[in-house]
């Protein structure tokens, strides 16, 4: 009888290849390892005060009907807030009732996106490493993903490469472009290289969508962590991309909230409505405190966009020095990082230290992921292993690569730079 | 260029025919024109007091991490809290690891229900009327819905129907199974109706998924709504259906918070999985201060289940007399209403006002859309017409019907009788 049924209901077609995923497995291992874990992205101390007071207050408020449900497409008060922001942003009026659309994640964002977009045989440009439900979420709509890899170019002479140092090859961006290529999906700052793409780069970008007839999908959750000098340049921006793109923000990396799963859309009318229907068809309304809460705290930072108290300059300064201290301790204990310049990610080479490490007692196949299982379990120190965001074909490039996340507080840095020395003298895994 | 981008950007095939949502053109036309509003499924007046103090607590909880990522399937201690819940009602140990997922509103239950198991040519019965996102859900997959009506039956010499007066046709209902069935959806007790399943319906309709091997998708969100001395049958329950059934609650409708967009779905791991590869492709994971706000709700109610106290056990208190108050109103005016035996719906028959509607005013095909228009435009009374949940050859079926809520406080109560009775004594609109 069970095996009757479990034939009979066995997952539909296209979701065959989705089912593992790099973060339920790292989230068990750690559970069952205790590391000090730099795996996940999210700060390990406390979101800013205002925000979480924000969440209180308006669960404690005298207008009932702010826990029963809102607008589909998105609480009034938090459209207006996001269509106010970027307007300015963007340089453009932004119609908060039919430009922008709050969904549950970011991630719920980019469903949306690819989902209401992407037909039977569709092709998608996808820019490796992805973050990692790209890929999947292009196939359970039928289309077909095209891969294109970052890669690092010769940095002779200088000390550290940056994620500037990350290029696309030109040629082959454009061999990838064709009458069958239906959206490009980019990520500025890019997870988890950091890279920030310059006007050049998104330019030549801009330039093949237009050329190919493309909606460009322009995922800028880290679009406030960007280091000096660097600057986050929006290609809806762009000459004659507002028309072809859909941008996506994140509550979650905006505020430092990632469990709040809000996230918006934004672009014009005759894209959005693609999207209006997935959301209206998979989750139809989005949280109302939280879209309450959300909107107030958009509120307040857009009294102070200019001031170095708004959250979105000081998270950067915050981070900067986080950034520079694991950088450090990353190349004394002799792997070769990539300064980020963007995003709270760093990835790091630690092939040179490959000798220390007895990759032989994994089973994974990729070195990455043997790596980080044998150092959360002998060392104590959990990264994340960069092949998962990449296709099949190319995650032999991620190989000798880690991702760590230093949104962490600095006596959990700390720690991490102890626990890898002595694992680097041999004095093997720290007591907790 | 930009019907170039029109052309190419249209909306997939997958999608036709799901854009129309009566819940977006009613809630815009009670923006417009103000009316008292009993449309919407939720209360007018504060939620339990506990439950939003408690969201308050976390808000300001000393666990920052209550306002990051938490585990994709469910937050540990809300999974927890819902397993020994539903073990205890179900009579069976439910693995809260496997054997439950939260997700975001019992709307993305549903949709993970459907999608993770409806493939291309599948049949799926759907009970009407019907929740209006089974179909499009039911469709987008490239399932293929099979409708059967609840029909009033004849009630000589009874006053009023109740919902247990509309029935299924046994015969019809067999008849639509077949080796291509791969589902039905039931939902107990029943939007709008209000019908409250009774053992031998649901012994019948479980007889029929057993013999056809089919997966019965129980939609329960207004399980603790049921009026004395009805009770609420979980179908899981019934001998050999605990392995074929997907059970649904919602956060939202038992702590009367529907704007807190958290669900949840329980059922056999084999079953659950195709659900979490769903949830892990479109949303990847929930809201953490909320599950923990309702995990630590439903620990408190977990102490005191058999108590009056119990929120399960004192909101249908709370609403018995607001039913009997709208169903005698409803009959004065000379409607005829449906006494619901669960939820928080009802259903009345207009037809006999039907004299004193212009309902040529309204352009709408069906007629309980034109009656509900100029209502709400002429009376300043709001409804749902019932036909939005009904498929297109059935929409006849509800014309003479308006679907009214009646989660509101008294006094918006007796301000609906009032605008009913001035109406019906010929004196037009009231001023608001």
């Amino acid at each position: 009888m069970s095996s009757e049924i479990d034939q009979k209901f066995k997952l539909p077609a296209r979701y065959a290849g989705s089912e593992k995923s790099v973060w339920v497995e790292y989230i068990q291992l750690a559970l069952e390892h205790k590391p000090l874990n730099l795996g996940q992205g999210f700060p390990d101390y406390p979101p800013p005060r205002y925000v979480t007071d924000t969440l209180a207050e308006v669960a404690n408020s005298d207008n009932c009907l702010i826990h029963q449900y809102t607008r589909g497409f998105g609480h009034p008060r938090l459209v207006a807030a996001i269509a106010k922001l970027y307007s300015k942003l963007i340089g453009r009026e932004i119609n908060p009732q039919t430009e922008v659309l709050t969904t549950l994640g970011a991630y719920e964002a980019l469903f949306s996106s690819i989902i209401g977009h992407v037909d039977v045989g569709d092709e998608v440009i996808i820019i490796e490493p992805f973050f990692d439900c790209y890929e999947p979420m292009v196939k359970t709509a039928g289309g077909v993903p095209r891969f294109i890899p970052l890669r690092l170019k010769e940095t002779k002479g200088k000390t550290l490469p940056t994620s500037a140092d990350w290029v696309l090859d030109k040629q082959e961006l454009e061999g990838l472009f064709n009458t069958k290529t239906k959206m490009i999906i980019l990520n500025t700052p890019h997870n988890p290289l950091g890279k920030v793409f310059s006007r050049e780069e998104l330019e030549f970008i801009a330039d093949l969508c237009k050329k190919w007839n493309v909606l460009c999908v322009s995922d800028e959750v880290y679009e406030w962590i960007v280091y000096k000098p660097n600057k986050h340049i929006r290609i809806a921006t762009l000459p004659g991309m507002w028309e072809r793109t859909i941008t996506i923000g994140s509550a979650g990396k905006t505020f430092s909230v990632t469990g709040w799963k809000l996230g918006w859309a934004y672009g014009p009318a005759n894209l959005m409505v693609n999207l209006q229907m997935v959301h209206q068809n998979c989750v139809y309304t989005g949280n109302t405190p939280i879209q309450e809460t959300t909107a107030i705290s958009f509120e307040k930072e857009l009294t102070r966009l200019d001031s170095d108290e708004c959250y979105f300059n000081s998270i950067s300064e915050e981070l900067v020095s986080k950034r520079d201290y694991m950088a450090k301790f990353l190349t004394d204990v002799g792997m070769q990082p990539t300064i980020p310049e963007g995003g709270y990610f760093m990835i790091a080479d630690w092939s040179p230290l490959e000798s220390q490490v007895n990759l032989n007692s994994e089973k994974d196949k990729y070195k990455d992921y043997r790596f980080t299982k044998w150092m959360t379990k002998n060392v104590g120190l959990q990264g994340i292993p960069p092949s998962a965001f990449y296709s099949v074909p190319h995650k032999p490039l991620a190989e000798n690569f880690v991702r760590y996340c230093f949104f962490k507080k600095d006596e959990n840095l700390q720690k991490a730079e102890e626990i890898l020395n002595q694992w680097k003298s041999g004095k093997g895994k720290m007591a907790n």
